[in-house]
């Protein structure tokens, strides 16, 4: 089985983004992106911290912006408007969930959507969903599309099984792999027979967020295989893939951690640059 | 097989919105419905003429706004804007594809989107796709979700193969689908097996626009099909199901005409008294 790791396409996207950041600096110009969070959840820290290396790596910045846990609705309000008419930060990403007493669905449409480079807004949703070519789309599902690019899979006409619907990651998926061409199946809790879905699959994304759930039995030989999950069992990240079991089977499979979840900050940055240079 | 007729669901959606209309009447609002066309295309006519006679049986009113072929974009754009200002106006149909000289995308984007009764702008499309139970969904897959609560069929769990990809049937109706628990497959040009993918699903919804592609070798015995096809063919109005060859193997099977498109002014309708109750 081929591993496909994070890593390469996180090198490709650097590169990539590197070219476009020069002629950005030639007009006095560094791709900044504002990272707004409330409280000091353990994970929305880890994600800062990669996020910061990513960045680093090639000369982007990142401004942080910590508001207290009790923050009001009115304070994290104004944050988000002074990003928006700072003409120095170029894409805003606000970590989620927020703390109850916020109205997020309130909140994330305070946000410009030309900053919003993780498809916050109704605005990129209705893009990503009508996969107009214009906004910017969650980085999650991004990163499984820059993997399949790199990599050469293309899936025009491929059976293509999606296990999970969220609108962080499956339904977003689903529209991005119909623009593809492929044969989308979504699946999910209420979906009977899971596993003969999955066998009959020539690629599954796993994006269900259940540690482990797919194992050798779901997956049919010479099957590629994401595994979006990110679950902490017994303090290690595990992935929605018992990856292990499906060495055998499956002809490409994506590791957790070191593949999908590597590449999503790269998508982050790539959408920082983006957002820049449509600023221009 | 039990044929899925689109009357009385007509009938079924007349009284429930009779009722809803004369809360409305207590309070001198008749639920108005500004319909917008450009130039004389006999679809758009033969549309009309539907919708006129099902709003005048309910005692609902439709106010017709004729353009010429030739209209300006701010001429049109003038006409969104008035109806938008009216607080007699509880929808706003505007009938498409616009001539080629008009910014489809940017004019739909003035309508408001709360009067916006067909799901046009990008915040109805957004809500449709999250599935939020906020603003408006297209009429054509609500259509054939009426059909399905009418007649008793819960999707929960069922195998549903969509075959078509638009944004006007096929995107969403995978996203209402979802929402109700199916396992939703979307089928398009180019998916390798349609017939497979078909012959394996509990319920198919044709909406490829595509006379007459779906017959007795795509369905199972006991299989639902809608038919949202609407296809002319010798002056004649033709599904995208062969009807006739289905009546052995299908178990409910909607005919066109007489079915889903039966159902679409119902919902356009049912969404304008939304509408003028969500102003009061």
């Amino acid at each position: 089985m081929e591993e496909l790791r994070g890593m390469p396409v996180v090198k490709h996207i650097a590169q990539g983004v590197s070219e476009r950041m020069e002629k950005l600096a030639e007009r006095g110009i560094v791709p900044t992106l504002a990272v707004i969070r409330v409280g000091e959840r353990e994970d929305d820290l880890s994600y800062e911290r990669g996020l910061l290396k990513r960045f680093d790596s090639v000369g982007a910045k990142v401004v942080g912006k910590v508001l207290p846990e009790d923050v009001t609705q009115e304070e994290l309000i104004k944050v988000l408007k002074d990003c928006n008419h700072d003409d120095g930060i170029h894409g805003i990403l606000l970590f989620r969930p927020l703390p109850k007493h916020l109205d997020e669905k309130a909140i994330v449409e305070m946000v410009d959507p030309r900053k919003d480079v993780d498809c916050m807004c109704l605005t990129n949703i209705a893009h990503t969903f009508t996969q107009s070519g214009l906004g910017h789309e969650p980085c999650t599902p991004s990163a499984v599309i820059e993997m399949m690019d790199h990599y050469g899979i293309d899936p025009t006409g491929k059976k293509v099984v999606v296990v999970g619907r969220s609108m962080v990651v499956g339904k977003p998926m689903a529209m991005m792999l119909l623009k593809k061409n492929a044969t989308v199946t979504i699946c999910h809790t209420k979906t009977k027979d899971l596993k003969s879905e999955c066998k009959n699959a020539d690629i599954i994304v796993a994006c269900a967020g259940v540690a482990g759930m797919i194992d050798e039995s779901y997956v049919s030989d010479g099957a590629i295989v994401f595994d979006v999950g990110i679950n902490v069992v017994d303090g290690k990240l595990v992935g929605d893939v018992k990856y292990e079991t499906i060495l055998d089977s499956a002809a490409m499979a994506t590791p957790v951690p070191g593949g999908v979840g590597t590449v999503t900050t790269s998508v982050l940055l790539k959408h920082t640059v983006s957002s820049a240079e449509n600023m221009l």
